[in-house]
């Protein structure tokens, strides 16, 4: 059985994951593109050797009868209006972070799909399926270290020369919002975010770094040092206190060399190769999922989570205050 | 285009790379099995879903019209034979380690394929596709360590229960063998086997560990500590000093736990998760090349270089003498 | 030239700094001791074979004759008056931490020692003279990785079975309190203390771990992680982020065993053996700088200005506030 | 009680020997020194303010009525004379290796300390007294490891300028010698040295690296890299398998730094620095076992196997076979 995908954006990430799907993975196919830029969608079709229609708009593909399953890898604005659609035509879809740009446009989506009675929304936070962080759950779940009391996390890239404003929370701690609280197993209460001395090493006008600082309803305290330009490599840690241990996030292997009287190894410069094989299994688990009539990953309900939490964030950052996160209960519908 | 493959033998090993192809890579689809014992193969069939036919035997597998490619995972004694029908049939064959199972078994495959005018045979030695030998690789050859001198390597296995006589050197050294010639892209000239003191651990009729040691054609001396009832774990090891510099084989991540007064991290133990992304890696790389008309992997040349190596190690560790290798110019056929 | 060494206090820590003196180190011996408890005292004449006096009372050894120089290990709330009575007799003292119970306290003595015109006075502050500190702040000093923004700290142990109150600030932290100010050059600010979910493997009225943060003059964020009852051992963290690169403080060398599946190191238990050394360098400094009529150790003001420290983080505690740190400038007698 | 040393040789070493006991030991002082070079000894009394009587030669100072142990620390063709001297005088004496320039040296030294019927010499081997091989001692001690069965050792350094024939056998693999049968307790029988392809980075008619291996009486095979061009820095390596796990010697502690997308801590190149604290607690073991008339350190025994494991060392390279190694039994006098 081979899933017949529809991307809408063909874009930088678009184009990895047609690959990814087309050329890597098992049980699936690409059937349908479309892109506000038309031309680069046709290009992407020649490029792969697609067997695949350009259609002129989302909307279009979404509901076309050769369609079962869209990817949505458009500009994030449009995300919410093609989410919507999907769920509207019945299908399943994998939506790229953001699910919204706001708070109120992922619990739109939330509200459609309870009524649609249907879970057909998958959220693209990969790191859950990453095999670092799954090691890391595992030392937890299994008790290695005793109930978890604080996590020591950080999030560094070496640049981020598009990055205005609260970008550093909104589009890069997303990441950690989400796959933290999967770790721990519950939700946060509150927000602080403390600015400390900002590097000279990039635009003068933006802070940098962050520390981002959450509480869970248990009480763990969560530190994230969100640092993008910290010039010497991306680097994801994270560290967990448990009350009989500490367990540590796995690094990428890297060769260790012995030479000019250091020892050394490589630390990754493109945070895509950090993340490559996680990738590759949440496609080939969204794949599975959708060929089984099922959907296992992150959902509507864990993008608006992130969404409030990056409000949160964004407002304690500004206020210099500890913020609560105020969140509704988890539907049942999105329960177990 | 999906390449349409048959399997010989649906043992454990036969398995894994059918449900490798079916569920987990792109461009192949299993349409053929066979097994002695008919019956599993019927199993493995259902097991997995399969759309593939049920031959009685390998030749008529080989033969079938509906096949483009082999592969050969049954009893080791077997696999000349079929390899030898493969080049007759003119088909791409993947033939599990050993390629057959004397160096003359070996050296008729050559001879059958050179003949034969294509490059048809990929034998399994899938440490070559394996990530961290491949970063090792990287690190020499951009002349990071400098000019390789001499490499220390392991071959660790918790426990060998099906061991006897020479199997430590012919049936796991030869993975070493193979991997350290590509790794040095040279060959060897000669073997030396010490037998240090045994440990108690294991059979008393066996010798555990070897240490085997060979020199190539450059000097560069090799010594493997190959142990195979090691006990804490499967660890694969190998480090390369060089005139400027040493560079270590880089090891699986782990979580790094610290509890009970240790840090510590897990060593695997089960050698197939060792390799696991290696075997994927081959498979589809062997998948590509086949759907191209291409043959990059390792040639039977390569089967049978192995296989005189691993012969002149057995003659030297029953002589405790330094032997000599002896062996053929590479064939124009098989080279770059 | 051989120091004559008179100490006050011969309980635990007294007798290792004796036999430390005694039996590892050159430039000085004990020729005067005193405790509450003469018979201890006596005692340890006795156990390490001593040509020393012992006297009645820390007042009468101060001002022996005899005596060049003094070391006070006695308990905590005799310091103030001990190490005033070395200054009004012109004698330098070496008094362990604290210098003095309140921050009244060691203003008090600072006064005194500017008054007497000489600086007579060094703290028991260790870890300065730890070679791992040391390491660290050449990295920092040499530019390695550029300005600090913020640093990562953790103070662990395993249990801390007479803690009461707040002493994980007052009595544990405080050894952080001194040597990042030292690391870093710069005071304090202000105070933070973050508490998160409590361990429930300590008694139930106590708050373990505290998150303490601080920041500095130039905005440089701290956090220290202190869990004195984490279990698993004695383990001392540093990490500084600076704009272009991160920094750790190195840990306890320690044989790595792989073994039962896993690859491991010792940790240490006992806080005595991660700081030994630093304490044969500490004594060894303050020897050479007595019989050098020098002092260049933690001084006074170094013990006032963690005791201010402490008060702020107390409050912090208890009020959940940032909390401001406010100090004098630094007198021109304790500067360069 | 202070013991009186006198220093027969003032060059780079026996300064440091100097230094160490005069400023950073107990229970000694240097009251002699002699050297071939008369001003340059009186200059090291000099600089390091000692009231030490200088010497017209060794004879002369070891037969002092003021000296009550000889450190012999001059040239090593003298070596011999003054420990005969020294035997002859009665008095402890502590000699740098070589204990003589041949073995047959070492055995007449032997032979005139067992005729006086007190042991009186040790050998400079400070590694047993390095912490880090102290802690491998204990994990096989302990039987952490299980039985040693085979041991990988490297030693290296940056470049060796004066080096010529076989002094990396004769200079630097002797430190293994003596140190690896005290880690496993028992002696050698045969060598054998294997010679791989040189470095091009040293005088071209020097054979580095080498790589010689020993098998003790129980068939623990070892193998030793000598490297001593190999660029990168000083680096002794020790790991020993044994039948249930591996151990590594302890390397010194670094700080380690993320920087320049690497992670990297700094490798020694200096050998003093690797090995000082293992002097420091060599010089103060045997300045106690002295003022308490004892000798545990290694012994001119020590010493004579060492000369006869070096000789067939040398034997082995020349002869390209393996050699054995007869030696007699431990006299009586040296055991337990």
């Amino acid at each position: 059985m081979s899933l017949r995908v529809g991307v809408i954006g063909t874009g930088a990430i678009g184009r990895v994951h047609i690959e990814r799907i087309s050329e890597r993975l098992s049980g699936a196919e690409i059937v349908a593109v479309s892109d506000v830029n038309r031309s680069q969608a046709e290009q992407v079709v020649t490029d792969y050797g697609l067997k695949a229609e350009v259609f002129d708009n989302g909307e279009a593909l979404i509901n076309s009868a050769a369609v079962d399953a869209v990817i949505v890898a458009s500009w994030g604005p449009t995300h919410e209006e093609f989410v919507l659609e999907c769920i509207a035509a019945g299908k399943p879809v994998f939506c790229e972070k953001p699910l919204a740009v706001t708070a109120e446009g992922c619990k739109a989506i939330v509200d459609a799909e309870i009524a649609s009675g249907r879970k057909l929304v998958q959220v693209g936070f990969m790191r859950r399926y990453d095999a670092a962080y799954r090691q890391l759950k595992d030392a937890i779940v299994q008790n290695r270290i005793g109930a978890p009391l604080t996590l020591n996390c950080a999030h560094r890239a070496p640049a981020a020369p598009g990055f205005t404003g609260d970008m550093a929370i909104t589009d890069s701690c997303v990441h950690e919002f989400d796959v933290l609280r999967w770790l721990l197993d519950e939700d946060y209460v509150s927000a602080q975010v403390i600015l400390p001395r900002k590097t000279t090493l990039c635009d003068e006008h933006l802070q940098d770094p962050h520390v981002v600082q959450l509480r869970t309803q248990s009480g763990v305290h969560i530190s994230i040092e969100s640092f993008v330009n910290c010039q010497y490599g991306y680097d994801i840690r994270c560290q967990v206190t448990g009350e009989t241990g500490i367990a540590h996030l796995p690094q990428p292997a890297s060769v260790t060399l012995q030479t000019h009287a250091t020892e050394q190894s490589a630390i990754i410069v493109d945070w895509q190769e950090r993340f490559v094989a996680a990738f590759d299994t949440e496609f080939q688990c969204w794949i599975n999922d959708c060929n089984r009539g099922e959907m296992n990953g992150p959902t509507a309900w864990d993008g608006y989570v992130v969404a409030v939490t990056a409000d949160a964030c964004v407002k304690a950052k500004h206020s210099g205050q500890i913020e609560p996160i105020n969140l509704p209960a988890t539907p049942d519908f999105y329960r177990g």
